[in-house]
């Protein structure tokens, strides 16, 4: 049995991540990088916050990331995120070489993918865990901003 | 005369960026950010020195001008970069809505026109302007890196 360090118990940690952007006001959406079973980086949406369209989680996990390894190519790392990647986190991520993207909910008006933005050829991505989740958060967070205003 | 404060003045000191980069042994480019005929922001890549993919000197200088503006949002704003801007930074400019973009030299490999990258309707893009002394500075730092290997 080899349960406990699955896709589904790291995306929970990301999904943690967008619980904490959440109670901050943001758009919910978490991001953490693993490498070897171990967490190196942990990251959540804080455009609002620093006022600052790059300061999605992927962009943060990026940096944290690399700044752990002391290189900045992360090779045999893993990024589980909470929504697809949209252009700028997926090219950031081209130019990382990550080897393996995780995401949760899909994007269909911004997501990488509707855009057309290319990932590195050493890159794996697979959507869908823990989608409910992550997009009920997302939802809830839509609602709940709508009838403040 | 309008001359002084026009495409090629603002991108004459997007090259100085280029050119402090250079000197400091990243690959040499430069960005800036001007609204209102004042410049607001200036940055050069850093990746090396930073260790970090993100460090590009346009991810910089959306950042320094939103932190300059207190908005995240940079309308109004023009962006001088000596280089075609790639995804993961045409995907930045994206979220930033900027009004307009002005390159130097075009980038036929991983420049956002060849990868597909979206730019926000409301932004205008022009290239070409010195691209001559841009892509001259690139080539020279990229023969003397061969040459020290």
């Amino acid at each position: 049995m080899d349960l406990l360090f699955d896709d589904t118990y790291y995306m929970k940690k990301a999904l943690q991540e967008a619980e904490m952007a959440y109670e901050k006001g943001e758009v919910p959406i978490g991001a953490i990088v693993v490498i070897h079973d171990r967490i190196i980086a942990r990251a959540h949406n804080l455009t609002e916050q620093l006022n600052d369209v790059t300061a999605h989680a992927e962009m943060q996990a990026i940096t944290a990331a690399a700044n752990f390894l002391g290189g900045k190519y992360l090779q045999d790392c893993t990024m589980y995120i909470t929504l697809e990647p949209c252009q700028m986190c997926a090219g950031a991520l081209y130019w990382s070489q990550i080897s393996k993207i995780v995401y949760a909910a899909g994007d269909s008006q911004r997501g990488y993918k509707a855009m057309g933005t290319k990932l590195h050829p050493k890159t794996k991505i697979l959507g869908g865990v823990l989608e409910k989740e992550a997009s009920d958060l997302l939802k809830r967070f839509f609602v709940e901003r709508r009838n403040l205003n």
